[in-house]
Formats: C-alpha cells, sequence, structure tokens
C-alpha cells in the first residue's frame, strides 16, 4: 500500500519535501478495522501539523476520510467488511494520506448510499469541530424548537468550518450571521444557510449594528482570534460565550470579559483522541451528520477535487490552505 | 438618616478620608421598596470600588444588607411594610452604609424568621456570586443527585465567597476540595463541608495528587487569578471549566486552553445589575439561599461583627478586607 509522508518539519517555499512510500499492509487488532481510503479532506490542521517537530520516522497527514471497510479487528462487531464509513481520525496516529488506515470504530460512522465517498470526506473534522463546539461548549439544545431566536455569529462563513458550521446551526434552529470579505464568499456563505452576512473588511460592531439584531448569544470564530478578541468580546450578549479554533499570535486581557460575564472556549477537535475520555462521542455526532446528510438537510461542502494521491496533490493541497483565499472544502480523490 | 460616603478614590494609608453626612430621607418609587438598614456585610468589591474613580459627588459603598422594609413604590404588591429582607445591591446605585436605602424589589428576598439582620447580611453577595458561577456559568444541575460523582476545586475555602460557595456545592451534591494555608483556615474550610482541603502554599498539582481523586470537573478561583491560571489549566479535566472572581493583573496565554478544550469564564456578579438583563434572577437564587437557610442547610458565613455605622467601622471593615486574611464574613451592625 501507498502513504504520502513527510520526514521532517518543513515551510512550502522549501519546496515539495512529501515523499511516496510503500508500506506495509497493516491488520486491525481489537476494537480496529482496516479501510481502504477513497477519499481524504485537507484542513489548516494539516499544514499547522506539517511544520511542527516529528516524533516518529515519519508523518502522515490527513485528517478526514471516507472509505470502504476491508478487515475488521476480533472485538468489532457493529462494523463489516464492505461498509462505507468516515471519520476525522486523530491527530495520535497516522493519517488518512494513504490507501489503507487502520481506525478504531469509536471514530466512524456508516455514510447514506448515495454519497459520493469524495462528498463524504470533505466533512468530518469539519462538523466534529462544529458539533463540539455547540452542544459540549455552547450547550446548544439538541431540540430545534428550544434554540429559536438565539443568534450564532461566524467569524468567517465561506470557511471549511463556517461551511459547514452554518448548515449545522440552521439546521439546529439558530439565526446565523457570518462574515465574509468577498462577493463570491459572501455568496457562498448565504448558499450555506446564513441568514446575514457582514462584511468583515469594516468594523464587525458597525457592520452588526447594521443588521439591527440584538447581540449574538454565541460567537463561533474560525479565523485569527488575536483580531477579533476585543470585537467579539464588545459584541457578545451578556453572560454570552465565545469559542474559538484559532491559536493566539499574543496574549490577551482576560479581564475584558468581566463586565460581561464571558465565558470564552478554545475548541479543540483532536482532545477526546489525545485524552481518549469519550472517544465514542466522535461517533456519536457523526451518526447525526450522516443522518441529516441522508435527509438532505446537509449537503457536502466540497468545492474542489484534486485527482489522485501523490506528493503533488498533497502539496497542492497545503498551497490552497495555506493561501487562506479557499471557499469551502477540498479533497483528494484516491481512488 | 445618616450614610457614610467618600467624596474621591483613596487609599487606606492616607487615612479615614471616609465622612459621615446626613441624606434627605429618599421615598421609593415604581418598583422600588424603602429599606431601613439592620446590618451590612462588607466585601473585597468594597475596597476596589473605593480606590475607583467617582461619578458622583459622593459615593455610598456596602454591597450586602439586611434590613426592613419601611415603605413601597406604588407597583409594589408581592413585598410589604415590616418585610425582613437581604439583598448584595447593584453598584450602578449607592449601597447599604447607610440606614436607608432604596432597591428595586427584584434585588431583594425575604430571609427567615429566626435569622439575625446580621447572619443575613453576611451572605447575598457571596452567595449570588456563588449560584451564578454554578448554574449560569458552569451549568450544573439544580439536582443534587445529578452531581454526584462531579468534583469542584475551589481556590481559597476559607474567603468570603470561597465559604459559602463550599456550603452550597454540598447542598447541591457536588464534591468540594478547596485550598487554605493555615490551620485555622483548614479547619474553617473543613466546616463549611469540603471534602479535602489542600495546602495553598505547596504546588496545587501536587497537592491534588495526594487525594488521589479524579481531576476536577470546574475550578472556581476566588484568589489571585495570575497565580493558578497555569496550575489550574494543568489540573482541570479535559473539556473542564474554570471561572474566576478576581481580576488579572497581567495578560495571559489563551492556548494553553486548547488541548484541553477548558472553558472560562470571568464571572461578575454585578453583569445584571449593569446591564439590567434578567435583573429578577438575582431575587430567584436569594429565595433559594433563604429556603436552604430556613432548613438549615445553609449557615451564616459571619465571624465578625462590628457594632454602629460610622466612619470608624467602615475603615476598620476596608482594613480588615485588605489584609486579605479574614475567614468568612465581616458584618457592620447598624442598628
Amino acid at each position: 500500500m501507498k502513504a504520502i509522508v513527510s520526514t521532517q518539519p518543513f515551510e512550502l517555499k522549501e519546496g515539495n519535501l512529501f515523499k511516496e512510500i510503500e508500506v506495509t499492509h497493516p491488520h486491525p487488532t481489537k476494537d480496529e478495522v482496516l479501510i481502504k481510503v477513497h477519499a481524504t479532506g485537507v484542513n489548516p490542521v494539516d499544514t499547522k501539523t506539517r511544520k511542527a517537530p516529528l516524533n516518529d520516522a515519519y508523518r502522515i497527514l490527513g485528517f478526514d476520510a471516507a472509505g470502504e471497510i476491508v478487515a475488521c479487528g476480533e472485538n468489532v462487531s457493529d462494523f463489516h467488511v464492505g461498509d462505507r464509513v468516515f471519520y476525522a481520525g486523530s491527530n495520535q496516529r497516522q493519517g488518512a494520506n494513504q490507501t489503507h488506515q487502520l481506525i478504531p470504530t469509536d471514530y466512524i460512522a456508516r455514510i447514506p448510499d448515495d454519497l459520493s465517498y469524495e462528498d463524504a470526506a470533505a466533512l468530518p473534522l469539519t462538523a466534529l469541530t462544529t458539533y463540539e463546539t455547540f452542544f459540549d461548549v455552547f450547550g446548544i439544545s439538541k431540540n430545534p424548537e428550544d434554540n429559536k431566536g438565539k443568534t450564532l455569529l461566524i467569524i468567517n462563513g465561506a470557511g471549511g468550518v463556517g461551511s459547514i458550521a452554518t448548515q449545522i446551526a440552521k439546521a439546529y434552529g439558530l439565526t446565523v450571521v457570518t462574515t465574509a470579505g468577498r462577493e463570491e464568499t459572501k455568496v457562498w456563505s448565504l448558499q450555506q444557510g446564513a441568514d446575514d452576512v457582514l462584511n468583515h473588511k469594516n468594523s464587525l460592531v458597525d457592520e452588526w449594528a447594521k443588521t439591527e439584531r440584538l447581540a449574538p448569544d454565541y460567537i463561533f470564530c474560525t479565523y485569527d482570534t488575536d483580531a477579533y478578541f476585543e470585537p467579539m468580546i464588545e459584541l457578545v450578549q451578556p453572560r454570552g460565550h465565545i469559542a474559538t479554533i484559532v491559536a493566539f499570535k499574543e496574549k490577551q486581557d482576560l479581564n475584558l470579559l468581566k463586565n460581561k460575564s464571558i465565558t470564552f472556549t478554545h475548541e479543540f477537535m483532536f482532545e477526546r483522541a489525545i485524552h481518549q475520555k469519550e472517544v465514542k462521542q466522535y461517533q456519536t455526532y457523526l451518526i447525526d451528520v450522516a443522518d441529516k446528510l441522508e435527509k438532505g438537510q446537509y449537503i457536502s461542502t466540497r468545492t474542489k477535487t484534486l485527482e489522485g494521491l501523490s506528493v503533488e496533490t498533497v502539496y497542492e493541497a497545503h498551497e490552497e490552505m495555506e493561501n487562506q483565499q479557499f471557499i469551502g472544502k477540498l479533497v483528494i480523490k484516491i481512488i
């Protein structure tokens, strides 16, 4: 089987240091299954991880995948060879930039029959990030009726997370306002279901005022947390909740949270994978994603597909991520 | 009527700049009642406010009170002259260091018949701070059964907030671990109901390890947030929640929250008073406090009483607060 690996941290400007290698066909043990990976989604976390120090001889990136189960460990009873599944996987394991990948069943869920592997591979990491932020962090109700009248602001509505987060928020009854900087990102965000799109080139607070809406109950930051830290605090409701998935460059003044008793969370989708606590929650959330895809409540956020797993397609995908102009999700079709 | 006021911000080392003045007997309008203040509790917020710039000709401190209703505004129907009540009040209004105080009924609740005004005046601000932190911030269940097995760490168990917070947490089914630095504060904290008391002179993480308990689900910081910021993050459960009521001196690195998806809140009891949103929640919480006092589930945290409202007793109370050695709550008995 084939894998695209890196053996050292590197910047793209150093050239294409990805390598294609042949690795031994692995065998699933215990609760693992072996997946024949059909498609892998690309995320900003790939580029960040590429630049981080390596602990192993090589690293396989790719934290979004869809594929077919081709072998099951001895304890696996709820999945079978031939099942079509999707998953984000774990940053504590090798990723999906390979033709076959071992993964414990807690991380996977079946996909609808009529959903392509490419469409499915666009979703797990961004959808899991959103589910965790909405349900574990914000604590919003799973009953959409309870969420009527609650408003969520998503910073960067057209990105990978912002796109599916908009769909998920609408499915769960929230009013959703997003930000976008270009006409095409604005149009895309409206297509995802945004009720309003603010121009991120203007002051966030001024743009919000134009909507004449009550201040947002929740703000989900998916872009440049440092720049938005103070405007988000100024904007959010008293006792509102702000979450980010983008690491800070600078230290921040937490006293700014005091006047409105604001709550702040740094959400990280791999937290469960790292701490091995409630890992099966990944599967529970992915089952809901699959269910809503089947019902047409969500549609894939895939906007571009690179053909074939190679050092060239992986490098190109990383270039796209680092450009920070990408709309929706980029997928590499492996077979 | 008499009031103890300050007309400028000042440090205690500048001398006793409090002044006693006679003010006109106010009349309650609309939803206000006029309280004959019998006792006022003293809190660190008094000393912080004393040092802050003034907007008015004078400022009356005192954000904890118990007293008797002596007049009602025209819209008041649920309270009556003669009712014995307690309240924290609002930092947007004058405080309780006066013999008579106007307060809207949303802020007040009746106290049990057999509870003294001094005992009652020790509680509102610290109890409200705790109720907001537990129910609005941490989102713990109001059903104690649901909280069995959940653990709360309180930084500084013997302070005003730490003492009543320990009682409240126990009443609501939580396991409570506190910190204390002296034998007498440790004994006091155990009396409040703490299951374990850590020695705050040692490493928090090492002290916790000695208890052999699972990591805390919630950490409530009531002392020196800067010093405890990193140890709290190291200690709390993945997806745990940290709240503080003590402002920071330094900016902090919020990326430290990421690995465990930690949530952080800067709780501020006057948030509702400032933003005039859900103010009646103060009353709702105080009714529960009074109910549990009546049932003997809470006992007053008053440990010392100064006799009579004067510039001397108010100054002495501020000295005690700034010493930061005080156990439980200090009350000034007005009549």
